[in-house]
């Protein structure tokens, strides 16, 4: 992709990810002079993007507006990446229109990470089974870098990880990966999250009083990220048990994770283990041996940090994981992906 | 009022008040044993009270339920006091319904703590005018003990006073009094109130990512309080700025009043001012000069903290006053004048 | 013990939980009129306690003071039970002198809790193997009036629990008790904290803006706590991962507890389970299946509250338990075992 | 400056405003493969600046060290700039010796920013009333682009404002200047500010219990910031009364500003005003009139924003301003001031 030429479009600006992306993009050093579209719905107004987040105001030099969205403008500022910051339907509606036009597409919702049905279900999609749906879904990645690089690379739709997903894989994919983990006594994934995770939409969970001083636990047994762990990882159903909470934070989440070894190994060994699976990637970090990561260090980063404490016996092994769900959980980890699409260095824009 | 015969009724009980005065009335001794009579609207459903308030959940040995209205059920119970925790408009339309039929009333909300029809102007009353309304307001007695508690142990109706009024009224009625401050200059009252005080309904801004890591102004040059504070002071609509803030705590409001006395004093007579004002009035505790209040001291209590420092020149004060909004700002003053009604110790089941 | 004659006394206030404890006594109504002693280190000048903890003014007619301890005090004062809110070694030294006097004591550091010295050896007690800690160790009663009550009727030193501790253990015990739970499989406790279980020393872990914002993992494999877990669980020390971490709320303990059965049971039979065990307990709160507790309907309680979610597969079982750090997790146990050793209502002073 | 040549270096990177100093400097694309040299004590040991501050990790593809301080190796590595992240002593110190040396200083510490001996005695400077002290003040430029941009090109020596003072001086001197305010009337300025203003040193206030769901005022009549605002906005000692508190929350300062008119000013007036003042100052965000800033729209940002609104008598005026007091409050002003003397773009490395 050519800076020169290409354009970058936004599709779905108002919510947390949304501002996020806005953000990032435009702070990003190769597209500096061409600010993104941002789009809204269409037929709508044209909208100040400033006026709905006003912490953007002063970070370009051109007024940043909201056009209605309408594939005619996306041709006329020749729009080649399309970011799809929408709710699951409607990427499910826009993403194949979008590819059929020869845009490429990151999607940041939940429509196309999952490639089993029984795991999509969740999500009760209006057009599962679908042909085009089928089809659109055979076409797209799971964008998480650190597994798929290289198909990311050529992808033509990208599907954004979930936040808690991507928390939960890169903690356990190279321990998994290395045959080590005892998958049959089952993975305990106890994940801590901030209040963006939830979403914009004011409700009685997304109150101050309920949040504020408060921790609760919820979609036990059943949240929608569940299925992103057990497809990327490729192990049973019921072998990982993966938990929420709600954390009285704004950002970030934490995962404290439990497995058990099939045999012994050294603290060293784990470490070298994710060492050399991450070597070639640099938006993660790992800790030493019995440092543990806390979120303050990756909020308002794109980097996940991950840390382990081995058992003394060996085999009992925690992995502590944590980044921030806005940026390596959404719209950090999008802008990751766009510049692996584009070949430019994985890291540009986001440290 | 005699316990034996006497029952307690409250009319509004699912918002923050509501709940603390809930439980404030199920804890009280002189309650014990006869746990008041909580009321929904009229021809609701009976619905329990715990699964609301999960937190009131143990603390009575009788099933809490919230009974659908009627007078017919107030008055098989055997009511004489009713309160209201309802919104101003519901409050205007029960008080004198409940006048006529010889209860008495303790309201929580704005509808009956103004007598100028220009202070009352903000909240637009759709009865405003009315004989019944301009007779229901004659009898109301605004409900802080503190400057009127001899009419309070004798009135029908008592208007509970606005948190933010409380905070700041407490503050400077012994200063303005006596006839210490210089009004024309103007008094600046900065004030900060945690979340509670806006309110159970979900909207942007009770939204946990607006309120916490934040502090934002509102209501400038207009917020209804105010009427309050001029009336009970005496003074001139232009004699006092008020500002309240947002932040992002639970609850605690904290105001920093400015004001120029017309001639010098010393911090002795200034403590001494206050000290005297409030011998005989044990929920405001008063702080030695330099010794300044603070939230944390008077969260879940129903007690009023000031404090104050003096300038060198010994004409320029700065007052602090701290306070639980949802305590000595509403549900918790309110049983402070069920107490005085009823000729109990102030302080019972406060403490 | 009659209350007439009877005197409290209590050793160490200036911590967190020596203010809740104070507070819990003071307005306690079996102690009304006469004020706890309070007592700071020998030969220590006079303090004022509301200096220290100005949140307790005005909760008590007297004036309360913190005196310098000596045994001559207590025997002047006719003080029958001694509280100590000390340090470990402080109490390892405090306990055996009391009981020697003929004092009960309710213990609240961690020196009496644990039988096995290998659990103990974490404490590092300097006087560990003496003969008078090891008769005195044999005259202590764990404090958990849930699952002691009769024993701690009678005992003159209750060491009462540490607040992880409770926690897990009231969630667990009925489960393990009953033989449902495949101890071999693994217990997962996760468990999160508020601030306040750090202490009141300023470290650079709970400043604010550390502990803010943030979340954390600490004690992987190694928290003092697991051996109060595995004694009272009767299991051995691998069959139960503890890992708590530091939450940014001041108070308030939540445990997600993963626990495996041995044979598939419904939710009903849970529920049943843990009502049947606590059904004497009236601190204690069962939830219905899947209805979670939160932290926020029991701070400032003395209540624990419990609940669960089922796997599908009637195997997989999630226990939530939560409590006050400050009130069931130390102070208010403290009470409630008071209370029980005095004969009295077990709730006295605690709803 | 040429950036080929050129180097800066960094003394004291442990703090808060360090951190955010070297991170900006990190970032910056004018020094994009020079990273700063970090600096410590003199005979200190090598130490990793990511094991202090472990959020910088993977920001440079240099292994990032503080070195020990000394003048050999600032002339070894062509140093030309110095920021001082130092105390106010230590500032005293060095300033005057690295000018000797023909560096240029850019001090973030309270050392050099006031010219009125009796507004600097509240510091008790010991070497006040020294020559060099004498002469390095003279040399010494007030840090703030907004009003000294083109002494502080060619300054030698930079006193970066208070944070507290920023956020006044930048509200208050449009209006001030404009001879608008009545000062004899007096202006007060309530203040509230993050916990991070009050340094990483871990205290009583510091601790998260003091300072979570609280808020307190502090250094009535007496906060060492007030000398700036005098000599800054040249108004008589009594004329400002300002009042800091400390807020809840990590980083942010906000200001509520109450002054009066000579005369009476439209809100039209007053936005030309301050938008006319800070044409050239892309730092400075103007709100529209009733529309007022918030500390979540500035924090992490080096902007300052203002807002304001006007009684109904045209008269009474409170101006809302805002920032990150770690930011334009202290280390992004810093690296503005380093980019006004080098002849950059003011925002460079700021956006």
């Amino acid at each position: 992709m050519d800076q020169g030429q290409s354009q970058i479009a936004v599709m779905g600006v108002t919510g947390y990810a949304g501002a996020e992306l806005a953000r990032l993009l435009l702070g990003h050093p190769r597209l500096a002079g061409t600010p993104p579209l941002f789009l809204g719905r269409e037929g709508s107004a044209r909208e100040s993007l400033t006026a709905i987040h006003p912490q953007l105001t002063g970070l370009s030099k051109d007024q940043l507006c909201i056009e209605p969205f309408s594939w005619e403008l996306l041709a006329a500022r020749w729009v080649k990446v399309l970011f799809l910051a929408t709710p699951h339907e409607q990427s499910r509606k826009w993403a194949p229109e979008a590819l059929s036009r020869g845009l490429r597409v990151i999607d940041l919702s939940g429509a196309w990470r999952l490639e089993d049905p029984a795991n999509r279900a969740v999500y009760k999609f209006s057009d599962e089974g679908s042909a085009t749906a089928a089809k659109t879904q055979a076409a797209s990645v799971y964008g998480m870098p650190e597994l798929h690089r290289d198909t990311i690379a050529k992808a033509r739709l990208v599907a954004n990880p979930g936040c808690y997903a991507t928390t939960v894989i890169l903690a356990l994919k190279p321990l998994v990966a290395a045959g080590w983990v005892d998958v049959k006594r089952g993975i305990i994934c106890d994940a801590k999250s901030g209040v963006s995770g939830a979403g914009k939409e004011p409700t009685a969970k997304t109150h101050f009083m309920y949040a504020a001083d408060n921790l609760s636990a919820y979609g036990l047994f059943g949240h929608r990220h569940t299925g992103e762990l057990l497809e990327q990882l490729d192990v049973a159903a019921d072998a990982i048990t993966f938990t929420p909470h709600l954390l009285p934070i704004p950002r970030g989440i934490l995962a404290t994770i439990y497995v058990t070894f099939l045999e012994r190994h050294t603290a060293g060994e784990v470490e070298a283990c994710l060492r050399a699976f991450y070597a070639e990637s640099p938006m993660v970090r790992i800790h030493a041996a019995g440092q543990l990561p806390q979120i303050q260090h990756v909020v308002r980063t794109n980097f996940c940090d991950l840390g382990f404490q081995l058992a003394p016996d060996g085999r009992r092994c925690i992995v502590i994981s944590c980044l921030d769900n806005l940026l390596k959980g959404a719209a950090g980890q999008a802008v990751q992906n766009l510049n692996v699409m584009s070949g430019w260095d994985e890291t540009e824009g986001l440290l």
